[in-house]
């Protein structure tokens, strides 16, 4: 391996020949091509646009629009055989949309209506070929919880799903929005372990709302914490009704146990799939054969016929109510894209498929957006809908098309049959649903590799089940983003030595690789007395550990200077080339760092330091007052350079090194 | 130099002989001694308590006592010479009393007070031998502007400073709560840009509110920003009196000259320190003498006389005003702290001495504490009276203690002489002591050096001068800690190549030394085609960036692909180096990049986990699935492996390297 430096010519006069550090003063560049190309990293790190300038204008017209229109890419490639495939796909998941509009407190068809138009929308806007879209039970449960706050459903059904509709207007902004500033990095601070936490609290919370329906219940308290339940449940025994409890339990054992065959024989998926609609059906037959209505079952009641009605004039923007539509929209909208993305990604991966974060925002964005407008509360991707797709596999997005074309069939002309659904059985079949979703193994792994991701994990379960789902949502982000502040705060400093480490076999150098690394990782590594080289890392040296490194470095050399009390500590190697970047706070601390060194009658030499980095040194003028030739390419230069110093001012010889 | 290494011995069979890497699975730490040595480092950076094991119980409890209360650690040693200094100290500070309190819109007396226990509390809790203690322009602005959104002064005067009372409580004790939790490091993400430009924006719009001084203006608006004052003063000219204007212009000349002459000679630095009594003093004698506030010079008016009355009972919890009180206090408390803790740092890093944060805090606590039972308001550390306490030469927290007593005699013998201060003699110190916080300097090296922290200085100038103080702040501490994150979101990732740098004068092999750097920075760097090496650094791998380095990883390899068209591209070497900290989503990440590498033929290498994250790799079994003879210690050592491997498979032979 041939060594080119670009200034390998340079000599040091001082005795030392080495390669210079490039400072680049001449080459800095500017700082608007400076700030774009951070920001073009920063939203675009997929680049999507890469090697378009060399064509054709109106190829390159037809690139962009496939780009955000992904419905252009794959239609050109549709072919009969995956047709068949979205089919039985679209066809399973048109059975598992069960109104979850009862969790979220509106009326059930709405939940119907919201599994006709968003679909259709994803399918032209989205670019997971996997995703099925629809209500979910989370956003579903949170919307209920904010705007409840404001109108109760039992008080003004009307006020209410107006409310409902407008927050999904709201929902549609904010997640277009995102998408179109490219601010996906938003979505990145709902971490899995905070995710998975929230998930397995709400779906806890969710059984617990459910045991309204198994008990037979007409009543129910509007808090969602355990002990609120449990107390107002116990509270109202006479409410209780022991034929629906009958019923729902059959039902649920009947729904764990198609759940149980999907899993031993994955190809059986179809059973687990058709299984709620049997429910369903079963539950109607049973119901109207008996009248259960009054024997202690109640039952859904009418359900208009007819597809969507336009729900525009129902938006409601007075400043009266605004506030609380929109506090529900964007709370359940980032969730709804957390975990719509996160869904996505994670059956992506599995095809080896990848997905855009942003695009998948403006997709969610729209299909919200003009959700609203056709009497759709929120929708996102869902778990449940997809794995079913995923299995029965489909090939692109267009199972959502037939999904859609087949809620509006049942809308037009199935809806009256299905009045007589007894509530014990969506009941149970959103009970059985969320089973799934409390993921103990998930949680036991967080628990075994990292300690702290369970401890977010825990916060947010503890706090959706004990408190509300807003806490629970809040205390996990908060101490997600915390933590990764703390990392910013708080970087690593640490003590090297030389490891060597033979590189090359049948080479002819004894000794002709090294490293250094951490010397409480590796106690054997060789320290040159009168040198200490400190390695910081983990962060970039700014305003927020400025004043944290000043003392940490103080430390390391008073720690130094104890324990070589024989010998004079001459020299500190700070090694900055894991530092990506530095303000003038920092710059500031590092002066002061070496002004204190030198106070001390110690020189500081820099190793390293990378181009953002020396950038602002030389601007500074930090370069100049620590001396271009005290700073170094390599550890292993830097302490070969302070030996030589040290060893010449002591015998004033060339020094064996 | 000795090369040393834990299992210098072990030779792998593979044909390479390297160190290995230390993964430690055994001496995996369990998480509480992780977490609390985590913790430790994080809120006890200074490790106070060290070496403290071995005392016996007497004198440990002795040096916790002087750790905690300061006082104790001086007062041993305070000599007759020191106090001299801290005398002549503490009575030209006494000068600079003039009271903050008319920017408070509560009485003047008050402001007087407040220089008379807080002082004394912190010449005891105090860690800082510089610091001057009393209120500051700012807070008291910030304390008015909130306090005044509820109860406006002019309404019910006597509400209102029993708000302003109360928030000084609440300050207390949240600066006594992060102080005793430690939580010292909230102050570090108020970045030194951020407090520059809200300092100015303050100061602005502080000379604004002297206007009223000036113009003789009996009445004027509680609004603070530029356009609203502007269009009041402008709207009501009638209000205008000549009398004050001339008044306050000859006070200001007098004032900038006596700063410049201070300036020119630091030596004289009593000139300028007594120059406001001076103006006072001139001020009192002349409104007496031609009756000034019946010629439009509004004057101050009856001074009680006496010390602080207590004012616990004068304390408002009820619910309809904690409120007010508690964001007032919150929010000035926490600038209080970071322009106090900010000030003592910046003298005592002249002086070469060191200030806990932590300390310093419960100091400030204590005083507001108790000041907010005795009739105080919010104090803190102030810019002008560290200045003049350091330029008179105090030694020891005592001059506070002596400004304190110099205050009480004021209240108790001459307030009542005072009450025929002109306001316009207050408006004029007051401008005066302005017109150096707007630091244009500071400003324009921020531009020179750091555009984004020039970015964050103007964003709160111009939202302190043109919307609130509150929005300024808010704008700038979102900046700030938004770009933190940033950091954390976006790590850097770069490709290295090998720069050989002779590090050793007069040593035998001509190429014992090199470094693996960024290609982007030494273009010169040199590659080896089919082996492509990473780096990744600046931050912990984690939940906020695992998605984008995947992505990141994924493109690189790409563009690499293309780049060696001719030959495969075999290896990829991670450089994790860099990285402090990995958590579960960044292990789930590297696991998908190496399920991707191999899909695509690629076997993938890292290169010196550090120990935090080798424990992680060993726990979740990702040092199982890539395999521990493709760890390596050093990039030269990984390359030199894959080049091996990579000729032996090609040629079968023994490679040349």
């Amino acid at each position: 391996m041939a060594a080119v430096t670009p200034d390998e010519h340079e000599r040091q006069q001082d005795g030392h020949c080495r390669a210079r550090v490039n400072l680049r003063p001449a080459a800095a560049r500017p700082f608007g091509a400076a700030a774009r190309a951070a920001l073009k990293d920063t939203l675009f790190p997929d680049d999507p646009f890469r090697g378009l300038g060399g064509m054709p204008p109106a190829r390159r017209a037809w690139r962009v629009a496939r780009y955000f229109v992904p419905a252009l890419d794959w239609s050109a490639g549709y072919s009969a055989a995956s047709f068949w495939y979205d089919l039985l796909a679209g066809v399973t998941i048109a059975n598992l949309s069960i109104p979850y509009a009862t969790l979220a407190g509106i009326p059930p068809v709405i939940g119907l209506y919201s599994c006709f138009v968003p679909p259709l929308v994803y399918a032209v806007m989205g670019s997971s070929r996997n995703l099925g879209v629809g209500p979910v039970a989370t956003s579903s449960l949170l919307v209920a919880s904010i705007v409840g706050g404001k109108v109760r459903a039992s008080d003004d059904q009307r006020l209410y799903t107006q409310l409902v509709f407008t927050s999904a207007f709201f929902t549609g902004v904010l997640q277009a929005a995102l998408g179109l500033l490219r601010l996906g990095i938003l979505v990145d601070f709902m971490s899995r372990p905070a995710i998975t936490g929230f998930m397995g609290g709400t779906a806890i919370v969710i059984m617990l709302q459910q045991l309204k329906g198994f008990l037979g219940m007409t009543h129910f308290t509007t808090k969602t914490d355990i002990v609120s339940v449990l107390r107002y449940i116990f509270h109202n025994t006479h409410q209780w009704q022991w034929q629906s409890t009958v019923l729902g339990v059959c039902f649920l054992i009947f729904l764990v146990f198609t759940e149980q065959v999907r899993r031993r024989r994955p190809k059986l998926f179809w059973v687990s799939a058709m299984s709620p609609l049997l429910v369903v059906v079963v539950g109607c037959v049973f119901s109207f054969l008996i009248k259960g209505h009054k024997h202690g079952i109640p039952i859904v009641g009418t359900l208009k016929r007819g597809i969507n009605p336009s729900s525009i004039s129902q938006l409601k923007f007075q400043p009266e109510y605004v506030g609380v539509a929109m506090k529900a929209g964007f709370v359940s909208g980032m969730l709804a894209l957390a975990e719509g993305v996160a869904v996505g990604r994670s059956f992506a991966a599995m095809k080896n498929e990848r997905i855009d974060g942003n695009k998948e925002m403006v997709a969610f964005g729209l299909m919200n957006l003009i959700g609203s407008f056709t009497s759709c509360y929120i929708t996102t991707g869902a778990f449940s809908k997809t794995a079913v797709n995923y299995h029965a596999g489909c090939r692109t997005a267009m199972s959502n098309a037939v999904m859609s074309v087949c809620m509006a069939l049942v809308l037009v002309a199935l809806a009256p049959l299905f009045r007589h659904t007894p509530l014990v059985a969506l009941a149970a079949i959103i009970t059985s649903s969320m089973l799934g979703l409390v993921k103990h193994r998930e949680i036991r792994r967080l628990y075994e590799v990292d300690k702290a991701d369970f401890a977010v994990c825990a916060a947010a379960l503890l706090g959706v089940v004990f408190s509300t789902m807003i806490t629970g949502l809040g205390v996990a982000v908060a101490i997600s983003v915390l933590r990764a502040l703390l990392h910013v705060a708080r970087p690593s400093t640490s003590k090297l030595g030389r490891v060597s480490c033979g590189s090359g076999a049948g080479a002819g150098a004894a000794d002709d690789d090294h490293a250094f690394c951490d010397v409480a990782q590796y106690p054997g590594a060789a320290t040159a007395p009168g040198i200490l080289v400190l390695q910081v890392a983990g962060s970039p040296v700014c305003f927020a550990n400025a004043e944290y490194l000043r003392e940490r470095i103080a430390r390391w050399v008073e720690d130094e200077e104890k324990a070589v009390a024989g010998e004079d500590l001459l020299y500190v190697v700070l090694d900055i080339g894991g530092v990506t970047a530095i303000d003038s706070p920092g710059i500031e601390m590092l002066r002061e760092v070496h002004g204190e060194l030198e106070r001390k009658g110690m020189k500081m030499a820099v190793t390293n330091p990378r181009m953002a980095v020396a950038e602002k040194l030389v601007l500074s003028g930090l370069a100049e007052l620590v001396g271009e030739s005290w700073m170094f390419l390599s550890n292993g230069d830097a302490v070969a350079a302070c030996r030589y110093t040290l060893q010449g001012s002591k015998h004033g010889g060339v020094p064996p090194v």
